[in-house]
């Protein structure tokens, strides 16, 4: 997608010993792109979430694993590398599918020829996730373009969304926001309402960003504010992406998720979940019992990072001294409150029969 | 309530001329007295929010009717002040109930008699929420008590709270956190989960001080995350306080906590709400069609006040230059969602029945 004219992925091989990425930590203060070469710069910077968005963390893992094999291609360096960016982020379920991608194509080859196959992996993996994305936007701007003939013609479209599943979450275009960005270059009159996601803010740092680039109209809500927009109609859908859904259709996504979907189901709004099938755990059923959930830092609870009047970036903290957070990263939504999943096979159920239907060779047992 | 062992009040007159206040704006970084003299400054304060919280804005609209009194008894001034403090905030309906005392209490008293009268009337209402939280305090920690027994000897009692609904909204004690302060003063182990209460954090900046202050064992949460403690047995109930509760039932309180309402209910978990019968406006019905909903400044969503590493308090802006935010100030919680109201009569059903059974004297058609 564009910033200021210019096109960018969130991820790019420079050459191969140097990957690029957008350091989303700066957003929306400073654009700063910055250049790993090493295997620990890039495991700290899915840490770190200067990449973040299930599908980023998989490609950024990928060429994590050249950027290990480019100085060590060995057997040992490789399962190094693997298991060290397996174990940066537990919940969304894209790592382990990158990095099981990455050992099957590696495995088998040649230490002599790794490097070569891993760097053509990677740009693979990232290809194939642009045109996943851009898949999951067709098929998601059928149902943006229905609700707004129900409408009726120049009618505002408002369609709210949780933290980012933009481009920003992705290599390029992005899962909930590739429907809304198609809907708009089509000329659908549609209108974002963005929750800013605390404590991370990636709502209002990163989809209010990247939706302000690409000109599309939108409003920025604190994440309590979702269920009284829904009340009072002023939500026509709902659309999220996903950290890793379960077979039956169980959503792991950012934390907060579960609540909006509540809200969407006691005021009958439709509630969309986006999602590249890389993020379906076929082995998992129950979300709520089996899907690890990540806890982070209480600091990013207990602090805020902005721009003060002097446009120096600044954190400050926001508790008394010496309060303590809990800070869940993801919870997970049931497969009852979704009304359809959004993958780049088409729209189905959020049960086990819509997603047999779409990806009959599925194995989980 | 004591901070730093020293007994305070919200509010207080420290003459027949001036009143104090606690600038809740600056908490918790300072704890500063502000000291008002006139109609204007009261009405600033409730405006700005340097005092808040339902029973607080009442008392203080009673002291600005005292203030503009002094300088001016007749009644031009009377009906002046009476219009001013009411149009300061729109949804806490002991705003209209703190005002019609104050002119039922003046209208019939003569001029030179009015600056005592009014004094002594704002008095009695502060004396009045003193003692109407404490009572709400005693109804509600027999049902903290009850859930404790439920849970077995030496367990942790969880609670979950949203906003501050404290003795800072209050005069003294607090609505919801009545009962916890008289829990954990009887030994109960009482644990609170914060949530932080955005945009303006009344939970990380008013209810963890003032729990911390009184030693009442917290943890603040994003607001997205009490879903998630919801559903993994973390929290046992949940009581919040009210700004204004129609005849059956539905509650207007701080924006988000008609997400949590859901949740709880989604998961078993009681939901209470703590409220003074001045926050009953036995006039209204339908919540969410009657109850003027407040929208404030979009600035309180894209810009945030914390302490930076010096100790200085900054203000920085949190999201793209030019976002714009929609902010209203509070939801409604329909009656179906809300397991029982504490009153200071004693707990009821939400619904007119149950209000009525408590308040037979009041009228509503």
């Amino acid at each position: 997608m564009k910033i200021a004219g210019r096109h960018y992925r969130t991820i790019w091989a420079c050459d191969d010993e140097t990957v690029a990425i957008i350091d989303q930590t700066k957003l929306p203060h400073r654009f700063e792109i910055v250049r790993l070469t090493s295997l620990e710069a890039a495991a700290d910077a899915i840490r770190n979430m200067q990449v973040r968005g299930a599908p980023l963390i998989g490609v950024a893992a990928a060429y994590g694993v050249c950027l290990a094999l480019t100085r060590d291609p060995s057997d040992a360096a490789l399962d190094a590398a693997l298991a060290t960016l397996l174990a940066t982020r537990p919940t969304a379920v894209n790592l382990q599918y990158a990095i099981e991608r990455m050992k099957r194509a590696l495995e088998g080859t040649p230490i002599p020829k790794r490097k070569a196959v891993a760097w053509r992996s990677a740009a693979l993996l990232a290809e194939e996730d642009v045109a996943t994305c851009q898949a999951i936007g067709e098929h998601g701007v059928a149902l943006l373009r229905e609700a707004a003939g129900r409408k009726g013609a120049g009618a505002r479209l408002n369609v709210l969304t949780h933290c980012n599943a933009g481009w920003l979450a992705c290599v390029d275009w992005g899962t909930a926001l590739a429907p809304i960005y198609r809907a708009h270059d089509e000329g659908i009159p549609v209108h974002v309402y963005v929750d800013e996601t605390r404590p991370r803010n990636q709502g209002a740092s990163l989809t209010a960003y990247e939706l302000g680039a690409h000109g599309v109209p939108h409003t920025l809500l604190a994440d309590n504010a979702g269920g009284h927009m829904m009340q009072h109609g002023a939500v026509d859908l709902c659309i999220v992406g996903s950290d890793r859904t379960t077979r039956r259709g169980d959503v792991a996504n950012k934390i907060g998720t579960y609540l909006k979907a509540l809200a969407a189901k006691d005021n009958g709004i439709p509630f969309y979940v986006a999602l590249p099938s890389s993020t379906i755990d076929w082995t998992k059923e129950d979300g709520l019992r089996e899907i690890p959930i990540e806890m982070r830092d209480s600091a990013e609870v207990t602090h805020m990072t902005g721009r003060d009047v002097a446009g120096v970036v600044t954190t400050v903290s926001i508790a008394p001294l010496g309060c303590v957070a809990e800070n869940p990263a993801f919870d997970v939504t049931p497969a009852r409150l979704v009304t359809a999943l959004v993958t780049e096979r088409g729209v189905s159920t959020a049960s086990l029969e819509g997603l047999r239907r779409l990806y009959p060779e599925a194995s989980y047992e």
